[in-house]
Formats: structure tokens, C-alpha cells, sequence
């Protein structure tokens, strides 16, 4: 008895700019309902036009201030601003636990920012699913920059922000040396550094120390000629962040440029479409983890009988592919 | 011309406790070689007796530090130890960056100590294709208790803690409040809390705010009774560390008597057997993201003619699946 949602007309109120028709599309691509096709294909002529700029950071570092000032900033240059806020949540409970969107109070009056948090729901690849979908909703709703700021420093959290055409990676003095950032494995994929709470002791002691840490890192990444600036910022001022503006539009058009844009995208939307159809092809293992067929293997694993892989074999020989 | 393995050998020496033999069979699992399926087909029997302990946080809480004053700890009582130490690593270079395995350098010369970083190899699933199969060999190799320590906060990362026999969450006074506990999805996971730096300011505080937020939070997982305890420690002077290692002992009896030792091995499989068998229909996406009907569908969709699941669907009909 599910009301027949009329997609076309959604995808039209969301291009004209209104905060509920959007909030509606991320909620269809989030549920993955029967919607999810028609959403899709009515959203896929509509995309491409946004920057996307991604920020992660260890726990502390300041996301959602830095977030926060940059939205205003972009504002301030009149451009609609979308932010996609992923937060981890629990394996088990499957719900988001506590967020800090308080610090976006300013802007959720503001009709031309858009402000989202995700769940990850705690599966295998949801930041690589669900992420990329939202996105291609405020894109398509006419956002000139979307902002994705991944909670917590991870593999997939990584991947999220790698995958974006700016990354920018922030750190605070004290919260992390050389060795932590390296260690959080966002050394290579930064195009832009911040190190924020630049007001604290030590400030300088982590912009050298991370410039030095640049200079010895060799840059396999794409193109391999873009040296990451290190910006400092104290965020919660508003100090530093049109440095932080400055540092990506000076990365995008390098991108442009090189014409590294197009192929960074093609990159996104391989992984986006590959993540689609690894999802597809888990479906059919019988219910997610609850399949039946998947937990007598898993006690066949647990009792020696079977190795994992001979295991894996008989699941896959089960969907038929 | 590869050489011929002699995977039996080498499992029987490993069993006997040699380092070799041990580090060659992660070697294998970890390079998924033609003798990857013969290595885990010769590990399944010998698996099932190691006690997984899972430690995770945010970077700079002393989670290297806390897993060698287990290690020690552990040592002292006789057991063998293997310890998995997970470093996230760039999708873009696939090498592991800096670590700090030199902490662990006391441990090294030890023969009752196994010990291993594992690179992710920043490919989506890394963590659950790779780290189970190495902790088999582990396990396999007669270790009693193998540690894994995740080096990061991420929902990949936190996934590989959750799926231990018990779960150590540390968390370090200034390095966060009760909200960033909460940001890294962790709370719900934990089933031993260690406030780390305990001599630092503000340690009461963080330990009262955890308790605080775990008599909040509703405990969902299973059995339901268990009632994670916030363990204080000085892990770079050993203090607490018998208290941690009580913890996680007075865990593992809670599991066993309630039978859910079992379950959570199932699971654990469940995800392992799901993972590989995922792994292998990615594979034959052709080459994984660099094949050229995943590059051209990709395409289509950053030229807006495709949407992403329009492509998913081609991929994986391409796929015969």
C-alpha cells in the first residue's frame, strides 16, 4: 500500500532549490526503496556540476567547525552549499548515535545550504554505497560545492574523502604528529592540509613537521605534481578558512587544468557502480548475514569442517553466478 | 615457474611454533597466491583455540603502547601471543606507511610472540578478506590469545574489533569528551572500556562521563547483560594492565557460560566465508576497477547518459551472475 512517489516532479522541486524535496531524495536513496531506480535515473542528466570537496581528520580535530566556517564562506561567495556529514554508527544497533550538527545551527535556516546526515548502518561498504547517491542529489539540486566530512579517520572513511576532487585532511597541534597522521593513512591522499586550533601551542611545530613529512612522501598520485599546501586555520574564529577557500579553488583549477577533473570523476563512479553491483550480488547470499545457507557454512567454519574459502565457493555456486 | 610450497610442512612447523614458517603462511594468505586455498584447507582443523582480542581508538590513545603491556602481560602467564596490528594504508600508493612496530621491539626476539602488521592494501573489504585469514594462521600456530589492533577509527576498522571475542575500546583523557566516543561508533561495540594516560588531567572525568554514557546507552547486543567496565591504566608504565587483562578474562568467562562464545564465532565466519565470497565475484568485474567495461560504463555515468545502478546492472550481467 506504499503512495506512489512521484519522482519527476521531486527531482524538479529539489532543482528549484526546495530543503524538503531534497531531504525526500536522500531519504529514498538511503531506504533503498522500490523509488531507488526511478531516483537515479531521473537525477543521473542532472549531475556533474558540483565541487566536491571532502575533509576528514582524526576525532577532536575540529570537522564540523572547519565544515561550519567553510559553508559560510561559500555562502558568502553566493554559492548553494550541500553538506553530507557521515557519521559511524554502531554494527549493532544500526542507528546513528550522538552527532555535533548543533555547530550547524547558523546555517539550517539558510535555503541555500543543505545539510545532511548519513548513517552508515554499519554494513560492509555502506560509506561507498549510500555516500555517492546522496551526493548526486545535491549535485543534481543545483549545489555549486558539497562538502562530505567523514566522522573518525578509516579505511573506508579514507576512501570516501579520497574519492571526492578535493581532499583535505585536517590536523591540530598536539592531537597528532607526523607519525599519527601517517598512521591515520591521510598523508597521501591530502590535497589540501589543515592544521587547525592554529592558536594552540605547537601549531607551528605540526605545519613543519607535516611539510617535511610532504616533502619526503613521494606523490604517486595522479598527475604526481601537486605539492598539498599546509593551511593553518583556527575554525571556530573563522581565522584562516578563506586560506582553506583559496587552497581548494587553486586545487580544483589545477585539476581542470590537467584535465585530471574528468578522469578523478570517472574514478568516483567506478567505484560507485562497482560497490552497486557488489551489493547486488550480496543480496542474493540469502538475506544479508541472516541467510540461512551462509550460517551453516559459518558453523561448518567454526567446527574445522570447512575452510572459508571452500565455503565461499559453495555460496557463490548458490546464486548461480 | 613458481616454486612448489609445501603448505603441510609449513603448517606443522608453524604448529611447532616456528616464527618462519608462521610470517611465510600470512605471507600467502596476504599475496592470495595459487596456494592460498591448499594453506586455508590445511589451517581449518587447527583453528578455534586462540582467544581474539580486539583493541581499537582513536589515533594517539596509546593503542601500540597498551597492546605490548598485554603482550607482557600475557607473556607472564605463559601463553603464546600473536598480535595483528591493522594499518590503514593508501588506496592510491598500496603500501603501509610509517608505523610504530618499535614499541613492540621488546617483544621481538620473544618465540612465544607472533607479531604482524597487516596492510590494508586500501581495496573496499581489505580488512575482512585479509586480517581473518591471517589471525587463522595465528590461531592455527597455537597462540593462545591473539590481539588485534586496529590503528584508526572507522567503520571498516571498528567492524574488525566488533567481530573479536571481546572487544577493547581505549580512549585517553583531552583526546575526546563523551561525543567523540560516540562519533567513533565505538560505545556500542566495547565490551572492555581502558581510559588510557590515566595519570593525565581530566581522567576521572572522562572515566565518569563513559560510565555515564554507558548506563545511557541501551545494550542491544547479545546476551544483553553485559555491562562494559571502564578499566584506568598507565600503559607505558604497566599500570592497570592486569586489571585490562582481568577484564577481558572476566569477558571471555561471561561468553563461554552463556554460550555465546559460539555465536560469535559463527558470525565472525559468517562474515569472513560473505567476504571472500564478495571478493570473488569482484573479480570478475574484469580486474577489479581497472577494467575497461567497469572504465566505460563509469563513463556513461560521469556523462550523465547512465545512472549508477543502469551501469551496476550491465556489470553484473557482464558477470553472468
Amino acid at each position: 500500500m506504499a503512495r506512489t512517489v512521484d519522482v519527476a516532479g521531486l527531482v524538479d522541486r529539489a532543482r528549484e532549490g526546495q530543503p524538503r524535496a531534497v531531504a525526500r531524495l536522500i531519504s529514498l536513496v538511503e531506504d533503498a526503496g522500490p523509488e531507488l531506480r526511478d531516483v537515479a535515473a531521473a537525477l543521473a542528466p542532472h549531475c556533474g556540476n558540483a565541487r566536491v570537496v571532502g575533509l576528514t581528520g582524526a576525532p577532536g580535530v575540529g570537522k564540523s567547525t572547519c565544515t561550519s566556517a567553510l559553508v559560510k564562506a561559500y555562502r558568502e561567495r553566493g554559492e548553494r552549499v550541500g553538506v553530507l556529514a557521515v557519521d559511524p554508527s554502531s554494527p549493532f544497533s544500526g542507528g546513528a548515535l550522538l552527532g555535533d550538527r548543533v555547530r550547524m545551527g547558523e546555517h539550517t535556516t539558510d535555503p541555500g545550504v543543505f545539510i545532511r546526515s548519513m548513517a552508515t548502518r554499519g554494513h560492509l561498504g555502506g560509506l561507498s554505497w549510500a555516500t555517492p547517491q546522496a551526493l548526486r542529489v545535491l549535485d543534481a539540486a543545483g549545489c555549486d560545492v558539497v562538502l562530505v566530512e567523514t566522522v573518525g579517520v578509516g579505511q573506508s572513511e579514507v576512501e570516501v574523502v579520497s574519492l571526492a576532487d578535493t581532499a583535505v585532511v585536517l590536523l591540530a597541534p598536539g592531537m597528532g604528529d607526523g607519525i599519527q597522521a601517517a598512521k591515520a593513512g591521510v598523508l597521501e591522499i591530502a590535497d589540501v592540509f589543515v592544521v587547525n586550533k592554529a592558536d594552540r601551542d605547537g601549531a607551528d611545530q605540526t605545519a613543519r613537521d607535516l611539510k617535511h613529512a610532504i616533502s619526503l612522501g613521494r606523490r604517486e598520485r595522479e598527475g604526481g605534481l601537486w605539492r598539498p599546501p599546509v593551511v593553518k586555520a583556527v575554525a571556530s574564529r573563522g581565522e584562516g578558512v578563506h586560506d582553506v577557500v583559496d587552497a581548494v579553488d587553486a586545487h580544483h583549477a589545477w585539476l581542470v587544468e590537467r584535465g585530471e577533473l574528468a578522469r578523478r570523476r570517472v574514478v568516483r563512479a567506478a567505484r560507485e557502480v562497482e560497490a552497486i553491483a557488489v551489493e547486488r550480488l550480496r543480496s542474493r547470499f540469502g538475506g544479508l548475514r541472516g541467510g540461512a545457507d551462509l550460517e551453516t557454512l559459518a558453523e561448518s567454519v567454526v567446527a574445522g569442517e570447512l575452510d572459508p574459502y571452500a565455503a565461499a565457493d559453495r555460496l557463490v555456486e548458490g546464486v548461480g553466478a
